[in-house]
């Protein structure tokens, strides 16, 4: 009998002062659950350059999946945004969460300036719309852990082509922008409905569609 | 015995081209509730002008609330505002939903230029805030049918003490703004929730609460 | 000989933590100007409650101007933006420069709730946008100083129709948003260049003209 | 005699509908001026796909420039932004002035994932805050032919150290947003004020400051 494929979730633990973070908390509602014949394993990220990546790599080391899915929060964006590619540079703004802040540094130093994600973003982007959840492709996943995150698993499993994975970035929880008013927010709801949408499109679209999402700038 | 006093609540239908308006998708959950020992009335407004105010005030004689609330669409705000004034004034940058469109002329000729909430909108946004729901006061509604009938509707119950009045925008739903790239959005069930805490707190605060909610523009 | 009539051009003095007001720093670069047979008189507001309206109040009766334009700094704002409206109403989210900080107190207890500007408006925007300058109609100047010196004014000027008044809001200057950023700004002189053109078409335009400039809310 | 080193400026012609695009408006004012002994050549480059990079090409071929800022309009910005990295797609949401409209493509089939940027961009920012002009780095030139030129024009210089080269995406012109009304822009003065002083940073900066200028999305 052939092993049920496993799709790895990730979600962070809260950073920047704010109590929670919304990509765990949708990310968590999944663990166990079967979408198109794939179980989903959630795992939560530490918000810290390096260890993050560890964490992340000992996971796909134990689980083997067949798909990565890494969840961020972006305060300020209104939509679900897949992110196309993750560059290779740490240039943080901030500390994460064990007081590093570097400026200018590569997030690895032997490999490329890029990778784009392998995850059929386009169709995934489609499926959100088409349920009605505001939704896009984003052109970059900042330069902070997130980005980190990204560009070190795409680097990872840049020769393991049986594994895609990329990243998808979410608002602000509609509590959070009590704080950080002015901002817009997605309830949690919205977002769990649109991940396991994402999924789903993404354990079964062998080939992305051939539809523009591009900007001008 | 005393009859339980009534809460009128007032959605508008769709506007502008899109085909569901969420104020009255939410405010129709609430028909026939009980909020606070009040009775809520939920009735659905035309987008136009004058004829919305005719089926308010008939709507107003009929029941007699204690309590009105009418909520319209703001698409691109990304809270629940509650708005402070309504002006004597029409200015329709597009056509009603019976082609009216007028410019510069005031809502009612012989009234004044501003009517005040007489709602307790600082206690209201608090009560929102508490419970994690992004909101705050508005100091315009606009020049169209939403502040037409929130004028028309403070004029009237001007000189009627025992009915206090108002006006709530909310953001899009969130399937609308697929076809309104870049907006913010709320779900229907976080507007749902904030009605019915609006709602309590209303019937329930006889004086607003002191504290600051302004802004320098 | 008839004396040339006098256009009084009003700008505030820094606030918030700002060290300059670009309303100022624009205006008093047109003081003792002759627009369209008007000699201006620029002069600087306080930027404080009630003294800012006494200032100005001791230099209309001593000037006798025949049109008055209040200038003040809406930071965010991407616009020159003619405000309607003035309401009667203070709620101040910050202190003013003398560390009062009024919450939903009425600037004159005696007064109605709001005045309408008495320029015309809408063909002062009209000729900034035909110069290509970004300007448009504000529905409201807030709840701060600027909106209390534009309620203040056009109370103190109801009774007198040879006087028309009103307020602009104009953006950050370049500069300023270096410590605020990602706000828009506009050139000191395309500031001072639309001052020009405003006040020319508000000197020769007796009544405004009938053009939409609407919000829907 | 050595010769005196140049500089490569390039503007686009307008797309999108626009009747100008001030990234040529700006840069054609600095052709045959003198930076920090550096000869500045402006050239227009057509907004197509590939030809942009032909007559670019050729242009560096023809003046073997020390330094090349290539420079691009972007809508909606409020800041003068260097670009910090230029990736290898072609995504367009528009079709160019030649009808392409490329989907998902690389600019080069044979080309890395992307470059980043050779110029100091964070010490040309500071030069730019310094002298009280709204600057940044963004981490994204979009998908269109701005992203096109930069990602070309890095790869073809990948090999040649002497030359070093990146993008400058600067807002609307003030005159633009009358038809694209609400978007922030810049006065025609201040790019080019700003275009001097970036070329003379760049001129005189061997080595980039280390500086955090990162985001966290």
């Amino acid at each position: 009998m052939k092993p049920v494929p496993l799709i790895l979730l990730t979600g962070f633990e809260p950073f920047g002062g704010d109590n929670i973070n919304p990509s765990w908390e949708a990310v968590k509602h999944l663990d166990g659950e079967l979408i198109c014949r794939h179980r989903i394993k959630a795992i939560r990220l530490p918000c810290v350059f390096h260890e993050s990546l560890a964490v992340l790599t000992e996971a796909i080391d134990r689980h083997e999946p067949v798909l990565v899915l890494c969840v961020g929060q972006a305060g300020g964006r209104s939509e679900l945004t897949l992110e196309r590619i993750g560059i290779n540079i740490d240039d943080a703004r901030i500390a994460d969460n064990r007081g590093n802040q570097p400026i200018d540094t590569p997030v690895n130093a032997s490999a490329p300036a890029a990778y784009f994600s392998t995850l059929p973003i386009k169709a995934m982007v489609k499926s959100l719309r088409e349920a009605g959840i505001p939704a896009s492709i984003s052109n970059s996943a900042g330069t902070f852990v997130c980005n980190h995150v990204l560009f070190g698993l795409l680097h990872q499993l840049a020769d393991i082509s049986e594994c895609r994975a990329g990243f998808l970035h979410i608002p602000f929880a509609p509590e959070q922008v009590i704080s950080h008013p002015g901002n817009p927010s997605m309830a949690l709801e919205t977002v769990i409905h649109g991940l396991r949408l994402m999924l789903a499109t993404a354990a079964t679209t062998a080939t992305d569609i051939h539809e523009s999402a591009g900007v001008t700038h």
